[in-house]
């Protein structure tokens, strides 16, 4: 478990307009952004893409990725309902996509729920992701898996204490890692980003975590060199607006409504004021 | 036709504090519930199992199943776009769920639509679903197929009507049997009780059949010995909160999203009030 | 680019009254409208059918097609998320269609993007659909690629730039074609009409596209003689649907609710009022 540093709030003035910026590029550039992803979570994962102003494609076919991916911003590869029909096109998608210098985000939903899934969460992170993004239990199950290791997955474990976990699979993989949680990790394998926007009822809504994982990717897109910047940034916009859409909700269903509307509308002052962004050492 | 029977007032008392309690304990235990359900229903499946404090996972390729199935708390099967490509998981799941004495639904989307459906229905009956959830037209085609009639199917054919239908296929299969319509019917082939809940919009959002068959599941999970009083209870709550949200609703986009959010937010004193279930002889 | 006719607004005057006739035949007659639709547009899809009150089933399989497909009232066909899997059943579809005399509608999702993809929709024109309905983009690709001949496809054409492609295309095709954009246009290859109504935010609406092509297909269902007129009537009818759901919305998620809801509750008064439906010279 890590300490948030005093510092934190002088550096939130540095990461909050770094966000907005990115954010503000999305809207202008509108990325585009190939989603294979799980069929729960198809359809928020366009919305989110759509109001963040990105274009969502969700293309999973074989024949079709030669053509198509090379000419994508960003791949985000999510593995919620994974099959063994749909997995050659989430490798084959990754090999273009590392081979064009493309920027491309896993999301390794559930990775150590079975033996099939982890391996296959394995060999995408062998194709070496952008950025793996997951919650406590995932990035755990996937960081002690790529060490060979063999400790068992308690899907108790929260953001913080996965910590460790995360920079390990961060500096064996190449990969920015972000753990996902109350409060959100981001690691490079040096650095520890805390981004603690977001609300708890989040977690009543199925596919929030694999949208902000495409959000992920259309931030990185515009910018891949910041990929970990980007990721950072990513994180905190999406907590912020689902922050906003909070103070409008009783529930979970109008909170996932109100959520793609402020992501739709936010404007600099929320981003510069809400944004909660700090060292963790 | 039955009638409802005059004790149905007093009888309520006995059942509303039981469909109170077992939400309770859905929303303490958050059991874990495999779905293998169709795509149009996996938004809103997922998102009502979450709201009602359950956990849904929708995991569907063969090679997971050994890992996987032993591990929840209920399965939920729905035909809705069925394909010879899902029909074997789904069987295998079924045939998982009753080896390690796991509680499972079957939801007979348009059981009579085709021949392949229809088969494929049967044969998932015969491995023995704990709770059947369909409309009047598919209880009433899988009932007479099960006993090797061939009447023609008729849509139009409300819950009540099909009574006879529940009842013999209750007998048949041994699982409780559940017609859902303007009243819902539940039988085991001896008991048949009825719930009076719910708004006739209901009918105007795709998938809230499937939906709540997944909270059947979630309720049959926490107390699998009582899964013909958790299926009613099921069926009350989820139209409870439906009447509660169409108070706040004038077309099915909004009851759809007050509904979710009246199923978080549902409380003791509203189950009490509200739950309509009453005996039909 | 073509001038909107001087003549329009007398002209509205005998559109809107059909429009209204057409939408009041779909909530009597309640069409069954097979849909072999992507995975993202499933849900809304389906939502938009029901709460115009068409019925809808997602039926895929190439085992049930010969069952099911002669006795629905119209097939919508869109190749969103194609995959090789899918294509067959597509094509099973339509020639079932076509043999059995029921209408069918193509939506081209995205017909430039891939070899694959362009084939596949060039296979299904074949088949002689009765409305395509594409943004610009689409339907110029799918025009140059019918007519052999090779330009470029830029996805910045609106569909106002579409109008001459789109007349080749219905030709060529003997379909009513469809381009939606700013102002939608319907041609039959002579006849050039523009349906003026409809929001900007629409965009920003994943499978808002998807679900009109599946309206116009309840459209065409209650009346298969009228397919040119039915497609102008559910362009519009969507359009004012959406007009009246973006005075209570500010982003797109709330837009999408509205959406439905207006469409569900839109009244003769609304449709009358509000159709902007004009001859295109």
């Amino acid at each position: 478990m890590e300490e948030v540093t005093s510092e934190g709030e002088a550096e939130a003035i540095e990461w909050a307009p770094l966000a907005w910026s990115l954010l503000s590029r999305v809207r202008q550039q509108s990325p585009l952004i190939q989603c294979i992803t799980n069929f729960v979570s198809m359809d928020l994962v366009a919305n989110v893409l759509l109001s963040a102003g990105a274009s969502p494609a969700m293309i999973h076919s074989l024949e079709e990725l030669p053509d198509f991916t090379p000419n994508v911003d960003a791949l985000c590869l999510n593995v919620g309902t994974l099959s063994s029909d749909w997995l050659p096109a989430m490798k084959a998608a990754a090999c273009l996509a590392g081979q064009f210098g493309k920027p491309w985000i896993l999301d390794p939903v559930a990775a150590g729920a079975t033996a099939f899934r982890l391996k296959a969460c394995l060999e995408l992170v062998d194709l070496k992701p952008t950025v793996i993004r997951g919650n406590g239990s995932e990035i755990i199950a996937l960081s002690n898996a790529s060490m060979g290791t063999a400790k068992g997955v308690d899907s108790s474990h929260n953001s913080m204490d996965a910590v460790d976990a995360a920079k390990s699979l961060a500096l064996l993989s190449g990969s920015v890692v972000a753990v996902t949680g109350a409060v959100d990790v981001i690691t490079d394998g040096n650095r520890v980003i805390g981004a603690a926007n977001g609300v708890p009822l989040l977690q009543k809504i199925t596919a929030s975590g694999c949208s902000v994982s495409a959000l992920i990717a259309a931030f990185v897109a515009v910018d891949p060199k910041l990929a970990f910047e980007a990721t950072v940034s990513a994180l905190s916009v999406f907590g912020v607006a689902a922050e906003m859409g909070m103070e409008m909700a009783k529930g979970p269903a109008l909170l996932r409504v109100h959520l793609i509307d402020c992501l739709y509308n936010i404007d600099e002052t929320s981003v510069l004021s809400r944004s909660k962004i700090t060292s963790i050492k």
